[in-house]
């Protein structure tokens, strides 16, 4: 059947570098814990995995790891959308200034409601969605979970709420 | 297969009384719009199917329907365990001390890790989850998501993870 995974945070703090750099020759030289597989380099490796396209809809985007993930992406040729609550792009730490000198297309909702998601969809076909905010906080240490499925039923209503979010945040 | 549900916030405001009342006789007197399905009577009449037992991770709990639902269940038998994060139980508006009162069972998780979950579990084989904390302003006024699922590989993990944190803060 379709891929149907759950994890939970907090996890475990480990080294997350071969996910970035799978074919690496040269073992990392960082202190952290190496070859121990995390909800978090579980998440990141699935972020990874996107090949055409990521859709991204977060209220809060401040983890460095992740924000080095969309940015490997969009250089791979990966065509990326981010959608982000305007309050929290200009907080300390947050990645969108990053993201966006990349030359990476984010809209912000800047309506009175507060955009609460925090969901992706790579490639049309897999969503990531959960309690998990893009913050370093979260990841370390909050009680979250994360849920990544290609079930189609499950899918498709996030694919149809991005464009409609998307297209309702058009700045022109 | 297994039933697969996404729904969107922010909803209509409509009438809920329906999902309280479903063999009224009378019509509800209230001004709010009748007859009109929204992301909350679909997510009340989720949580008001529940026939046996409801294990609800939240951590805020302030809406008035949402708590009214679990009265109702507690008071039809359900066997309901609810896990809330300390820090929100005192929080004005909170319903916890209300269902605290009618007698079912609440343990605050009260460790220095934030509980951010926002998940249900009804019959140990309906799982209830996203971007929704159990909040008025949630409900009315944020981009909110819901996903609501009898697939055993999504909901089994969450049964384990609501065992474990239950089990982590007996107050015993
Ligand atoms: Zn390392
Ligand atoms: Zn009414």
């Amino acid at each position: 059947g379709p891929l149907k995974e759950v994890f939970f945070f907090p996890t475990e703090v480990a080294c997350t570098e071969h996910v970035f750099n799978p074919d690496s020759l040269f073992p990392c030289p960082c202190p952290l814990p190496h070859g121990v597989e995390t909800s978090f380099s579980r998440l990141l490796g699935h972020i990874m995995s996107a090949s055409s396209s990521l859709d991204l809809c977060v209220f809060a985007f401040t983890n460095f790891s992740l924000s080095r993930a969309v940015l490997a992406l969009h250089e791979r040729g990966v065509a990326i959308r981010i959608l982000t609550d305007m309050d929290y792009t200009l907080i300390t730490g947050s990645q969108i200034g990053a993201i966006r000198r990349a030359g990476i297309c984010v809209r912000c909702d800047c309506g009175a409601v507060h955009m609460h998601h925090k969901f992706a969809v790579l490639d049309g076909r897999r969503l990531i969605t959960g309690s998990l905010n893009w913050t370093l906080t979260a990841i370390q240490s909050n009680k979250e979970n994360v849920l990544v499925t290609d079930e189609p039923d499950l899918v498709r209503p996030f694919i149809a709420e991005f464009q409609r979010l998307w297209d309702a945040n058009d700045p022109i």
